[in-house]
């Protein structure tokens, strides 16, 4: 499918990717997980993102899940599918496999094993894009990867006509405020938000949407959020961005380490019966306390959004 | 000062520290700065900060700071005093010495050589605030003093009365939204923003006011960027925050490392005739190349913000 | 080849990658490349680590570097083979094809992605080992993994038999001694250091050998240097200590970002006629004026090694 | 004191502070630890370091510490001051006043709130020297202070004759063995090691001595190692090193975060009945557990250092 307008805009969640086992789909939740999201009005699909736990995958399990998430899919919203890796023909690999099976774009963020300068970034691009049969969108994510797009690495990697986009899951709104004053250069560039917790903000000052993780679980509250910031109604961007914190203050916080947000996404949809909570290494999924706490905050939740969101 | 209610709120520069030589006050560009600042009707005055470049200036200087703002500035608005230090015994000082010149409040960031962990920093907090005469406002600063207040940590400093309000100056909005869920068990606790880039969003979705490095030149842009916000005007917001965006592109980003932002400003107001450019150690003053550069900026600025601020 | 006794030490270097273009190897190179190495006496051979270029490198690639590498290596020394990925699954697939190849044992840093903590990294290794038909050297690499096998971490790891060695590229040697506390309950496990500047001192108190990029190019001087230290001649350790470290400020400091080490080796081992210096994404070979400051430098270290460590 | 030959080397105890509250010096406690460190051999004697606690201290405190020093070791060794502060004036105040006191030469970190650049690092150095009337050790210490005096920093320093050493508790050999190269240059420049445990390669590799942290505690142990390294006594360099290294791992590894290594050391000194335990903010003494094991500890290697370094 290809963008309209070459243009994503709103929201776009990154896919969770159910799992039976280390190496094997859990494609009944998959069907399940992707029609939840659809329902709930998404302007997009991310797969093979960060919450997707694509570089903890195998490269057979990546394509199943491309094909698989394409064919459910089916056109109703564009999907675009995270090529990010060490590996430059890797990269190639999965955005050749992305255009035949009818994605619309690939995202990549930096190679993340060497510490390659800004200079050899822009390069990367600069090389890469020849052999993408698909658009590119840029991915910060230096809290992973541990190197950024810098702003001046972005401005030119934006001369490339094919680079369409960036997500930035930095945290950092000076950063994103810096990247959309090289917008009027390029009106057809989408700026994306990461961290649900910043979807408001960053509608309400220009920004394009989110690629929000809570999406997979409560997908019309962040579609309404959307809405709500585009339409400039700040009482209710209050209000719903009220509720996404606390969602984040509660679900995403169990347990410890990086992995709590992770694992709180997967443990709340497998308690609502939508696909499994297993985890791929280094993680696991959560055991039954931390599964009770999710449970409660969910009973908590849920009505309210409900009532909110209908 | 005693502040009123308690409360701090609006725009609160971070005072920059006019100099002749690097353990000599520019005393006469002091009083200028401040009548300049209070001019554009700033809601208080934040003198010793990083801004202030506080920590690298002896404790002499600091006393003559502090005496000489409170004296100027003479109750027309609040004057908080930035007390960090690595020495507990030295902030304790610094705090009666502000209390003895009639400061309103005391601003705090987590002592910054030893590696504390949380436990630790809450502690410094209990132990610090009783020998404290003025209210504490906490200061979290990551890029300089490699220690944050983790959020758990900041809810339970907000048991103690005498800690009314915190500057958060990470850039991470993420952080900031987490603080505020906290707001309501201490509904006269201040949630102030360090980067004048995040000054719209931060008041948009709740926020009381921000430091404002840039509010030393241009105070009333600042001040009505805070107006347009509390009101709701989402137009005018975005409006004012594409200005502040284009100054903090330019005149903060001539020259390298992380000290732009603070040589920029002190350049510019020599060149507005404001007070004197000279910097302390480890910094040094712009030469002519970045001046001619910082002089293009204001030709270009101060037109379109006296047109859009009077 | 099975390991003699279960057991690594000695000089084994980590083998560069000789390419002719980013998804093809330079087949004539690598043979060069192997004799080289192994004529200068090394005790084994390390492929697909970080000087290997590995992560930056297709999986139909790495294959054929450890299948043509076994051949060559036909036994004569042992072949040890990186295995670390950001998938479980994909580092399970290059073990088994290295145990299929005849390669002795298989070497992995922690998975370098998500940011796990150190349960979920002994949890790794716990649920690896059991998939993996070579024994498992741990390789602790934090400036490119931004993840450490903490030393209480290790110690647990070294419960598990079919673990047999550790190599540390910290260039830390506070966390190196800590670890060789361990070896009394483990004497045949193997610490090997990582940066050949520390190759002396490592010997001299007690670890196993080194894992020196520079026996690509100079393999006698490391082996040297090595028996210099078994043998406890503190006066030929300076010599060729001193040796080492004039290598490592020239040819290795030429350029700049974290890659100069890579670029110089493959550069010399260009300019010496023995492989391709083409490099993968994100890097590049260097360009004219580098290559000449590195053939000055050959010439000045090419004649002192040969009457040095003939 | 002037430093015969200008010239620092051997172990050079970073003094501990004995404390009777946060800024009141425990002066008995402060005497009986002078003589005790001297009764051990020691070379030289370095207050207001890391281990002194001095960013804890009051510049009163400092100033009496410095004072009562330099009065009760009388000229026996040399005493080197840490004068390292975020101000370059209250730096040089430190060192008018160590040097009013008689102490031989001043150690300095890099100014740590701001984050300087390299010139602006060696600027700062080539600005403060003649303000100092004593010579200058440079301090390498980035775990604290988050900044580094490069390789190619130091060198340009180098070229200060005031600046007479460098002290590297990085614990980075690559670095230090980089700073060796440049000795030939400068022969009478000194290089002397932080980190204990790497005190046997240090000198066995040319370095000229250690700024040891147990050497409080232990003063003969760290002389004895010395005196092995440099008469190239390679088994007693193990013997001894493996003794230090079990003290760092049992003494020094009590308790949690960064501080352990203070707190047992002050802990071990009250046991001992040298001097009282209590740490100035952010830090605070052992409790009974943690007292109560290194306490055993101590009944353990007490017995075998008396027998071993008599």
């Amino acid at each position: 499918m290809s963008l309209e307008n070459g243009f994503l805009k709103g929201i776009i969640p990154p896919l969770v990717t159910p799992l039976l086992g280390r190496d094997e789909l859990d494609t009944e939740g998959l069907e399940k997980l992707v029609e939840h999201i659809l329902a709930g009005g998404v302007h997009g699909l991310f797969v093979l993102g960060t919450t997707g736990e694509a570089p903890g995958l195998s490269y057979r399990l990546r394509q199943e899940i491309i094909s698989r998430t394409c064919r459910q899919v089916a056109g109703r919203v564009p999907v675009v599918v995270g090529i990010t890796d060490t590996s430059f023909a890797e990269s190639a690999n999965l955005a050749r496999f992305s255009a035949d099976s009818a994605a619309s774009a690939v995202v990549l963020a930096p190679p993340y094993y060497f510490p390659a300068g800004q200079p050899e970034l822009l390069e990367y691009i600069e090389h890469l894009v020849p052999e993408l049969p698909l658009p590119l969108v840029l991915y910060n994510m230096p809290s992973h990867t541990k190197l950024v797009f810098e702003p001046d690495t972005v401005r030119k990697a934006m001369d490339i006509p094919e680079v369409i986009g960036l997500k930035d899951s930095s945290a950092n709104m000076v950063y994103f405020h810096r990247l959309q004053l090289f917008l009027k250069e390029r009106p057809d560039f989408t700026l994306l938000v990461g961290p649900e917790e910043l979807l408001g903000e960053t509608v309400l000052l220009g920004g394009h949407g989110g690629v929000c993780g809570g999406a997979n679980l409560f997908p019309r509250l962040y579609v309404r959020l959307y809405e709500a910031a585009v339409a400039g109604d700040r009482t209710r961007v209050e209000e719903l961005h009220e509720l996404v914190m606390q969602i984040s203050s509660t679900i995403y916080s169990v347990g410890h380490y990086g992995s709590s947000f992770l694992k709180g996404i997967k443990c709340a949809l497998a308690l609502e019966g939508i696909c499994s909570d297993f985890m791929a290494e280094p993680f696991h999924r959560f055991n039954a306390p931390e599964k009770a706490r999710i449970s409660e905050y969910l009973d908590k939740f849920n009505p309210i959004i409900n009532s909110q969101c209908c």
